[in-house]
C-alpha cells in the first residue's frame, strides 16, 4: 500500500480577533495547541472557516509565524494560500515552505465565475512553477458553493500527472457523496494523492472509499469525537458511531445560522473568550439572542457517546 | 442643478502583459494616454476589464504609480480597489488618495456568497473610517453576475446618508435598466451622488435618468464613439446615436467569446502590439483562430457612423 501524502482530522482554524478586527494571536496560539491536543492530526491556516479571504497576505503571513513561534510543529501545518490572484498565492506558499510547513491547500482563482479547466490548470500550475520548490505539496480546494468554481475530476488528474511531486491531494467541501467518489478515481489513479472531505459526516464514506481523513469547521468544536471515528472506522459500528458523530453539525446548521458564526460562537462559549465572537465583514457575528438559540439546540442534542 | 462627483466617459483599464505575465508598464502607459486623447474623460485602474483582481496589491499600487508618474494627471484617475480582504481594500484606497487620484471604485468582499447587508455597509465602513481621509471619494460597484454579491438600493442609500463625504457613487454592471432607475432613486435623494451604467448600451438611458455617464469596457476599443453620445445625449437624434453606438458590443460579444480576451484581442489587432493578447490565469486569451472569427465578425459589422 502506498502511504498518503497526508491523511488524519484536521481543523481548518477559526480566526479569533481583537476589538480592531485584528488577528488575536495569544488566543489564536493558545487555540492551535487545544485542537492538537485534542484530538487533530494537524492543521489547516487559513480556510474558509478561518476566514482566510478576509486578511491580508500580509495578516495571513504574520500569524503562521506567530503559531509557529509558539512552538506548534511546522509539519502538521498546512497553510491555505488561496486568493483571487496567482501571485498573491506564489507568495504565500513560498513563505510557508520557507517556515517548513507541511503544504499549502489551494482554492481556485475565485474572482471570474466562468472559467474553463485550462484557465484553472495554468493557475495552478502558475503557482508551482514559480514557487519551483520540489518540496511544495498542493492540495487543492474544492467548494464551488462558496468559491463558484469547482474542480473537476479530469482536472486534478491532468493536475496529479503534470505536477506528481506537487499536485498531491484535494479537499471535497461540496458535501456531494457522488462527488467524493470521483475524486477517489483520481486518487485510485495517482497513488498516494490524499482526497478529504470537508464535512465529517462523510467521513466513514471517505475512508472507506480509500480517502485520507478531514478538515472540517466541526473540528474546531469537537475535534475529540471526529478523531474516535477516525481512529475506529473499520470498526463493526462504525455506521452508527458515524451517525452519532452527526449530531453536533444537525444540531448547530440546523439553525439557518452561518456555520463560521456558530462554531465561533460555541468556541466562544466554550472558552468564555469575547475574541471568537468577533468576524471580519462582510461575515457577522451571531447576535446574543442568535447564541442562545444555538446553545439551546446544541444542548438538547448532545448524544450520551460510548 | 447639484453638481455631480464625478462625471464622463471612463474606460476600465485593459491590462498589458510581458512574457512572464507581469504588466508591460510601457504599453499600459501608451494605452492610457490613447484613452485620455481619444475620449475618455478618465480611467479607471484595476476593474474587472483591468484583470484587478488577478493582481496583487503591491502590483496594483506599482502600476498606478508608474502611470502617474509618466504624466498621467492623478486627478482624472480611479483606482479599485476591490479585494476580498478589507484590510487591502484600505491599504490600496490609501495608496490611490496619496497619490492624489480622484477616488477609488470598490467591489463589495467577494469570497463569500451569503451575506447580508449589514456585513457589506460594515466592509465599506471598515475601509471609509480606517483610510480616514475626508478627501476619499468611494464609487461602489455593482456588478453581481461576476463578484456574486449585489449591492442592494437600500444599502447605497444608508451608505450615502452615513457617509455623505465618501459615499458618492455607484457603478452598476447589471447591465438591468430597472435595477439601474433604482440607483437613479438613491442619486436623487443625495444630490452628489453619481451612477454610472457599467455598459455603453445603457449610457442614453442613465445620462435621462440622471445619471453620470459610463465606464464600460467597449470604452477600451471605441472611446471615441462612446463620447460622442455621451455630449450629444440631449440631441435629437439621440436614439438612433445609441442603437448605432451598440454595434461593437453587438458583434464582439456576440461570438460568445470571453468580453475582455475580445476586448484585448481588438487592442491587439489596432496596436500590433503582442502583449495585449495576454492574460492572467484562470482567465484564457483568445486562440489564433477565435480571433480571426472575432475580427470577422467586427468587420462585417462596421457601420458608416454619421
Amino acid at each position: 500500500m502506498t502511504s498518503l501524502s497526508l491523511s488524519g482530522v484536521f481543523a481548518p482554524v477559526l480566526t479569533p480577533m481583537d476589538k480592531d478586527l485584528t488577528i488575536d494571536l495569544p488566543l489564536y496560539i493558545e487555540f492551535c495547541h487545544w485542537l492538537l491536543d485534542t484530538g487533530c492530526h494537524g492543521l489547516v491556516l487559513f480556510g474558509t472557516n478561518s476566514e482566510a479571504t478576509s486578511f491580508s497576505v500580509a495578516e495571513r503571513m504574520a500569524a503562521v509565524d506567530a503559531v509557529l513561534e509558539a512552538g506548534i510543529p511546522a509539519e502538521k501545518l498546512v497553510v491555505g494560500n488561496g486568493t483571487p490572484a496567482v501571485s498573491d498565492g506564489v507568495e504565500l506558499a513560498r513563505h510557508a515552505l520557507a517556515a517548513g510547513c507541511h503544504g499549502v491547500m489551494t482554492l481556485p482563482p475565485f474572482y471570474y465565475p466562468k472559467v474553463s479547466d485550462e484557465g484553472l490548470f495554468r493557475a495552478f500550475a502558475y503557482i508551482i512553477e514559480r514557487v519551483a520548490d520540489p518540496a511544495l505539496k498542493m492540495y487543492f480546494y474544492h467548494i464551488p458553493q462558496i468559491s463558484g468554481i469547482g474542480l473537476s475530476a479530469e482536472l486534478l488528474d491532468r493536475l496529479a500527472t503534470a505536477f506528481p511531486t506537487a499536485a498531491v491531494g484535494v479537499k471535497d467541501s461540496s458535501g456531494d457523496p457522488e462527488n467524493l467518489r470521483r475524486f477517489h478515481q483520481v486518487a485510485a489513479a495517482h497513488p498516494g494523492f490524499s482526497v478529504f472531505c470537508g464535512t465529517e459526516s462523510l467521513l466513514l464514506a471517505n475512508m472507506r472509499g480509500g480517502g485520507a481523513g478531514c478538515i472540517s469547521g466541526m473540528a474546531n468544536v469537537i475535534p475529540d469525537q471526529i478523531r474516535v471515528l477516525y481512529d475506529k472506522y473499520r470498526d463493526g459500528d462504525a455506521d452508527v458511531r458515524q451517525e452519532q458523530l452527526n449530531w453536533m453539525r444537525n444540531a448547530a446548521l440546523g439553525t439557518g445560522f452561518n456555520a463560521i458564526a456558530a462554531a465561533k460562537a460555541l468556541t466562544a462559549a466554550r472558552t468564555g473568550a469575547s475574541g471568537w465572537l468577533r468576524m471580519r465583514p462582510p461575515l457577522v457575528e451571531l447576535t446574543p439572542a442568535q447564541q442562545q438559540v444555538l446553545h439551546a439546540a446544541v444542548a438538547a442534542a448532545e448524544p450520551v457517546l460510548a
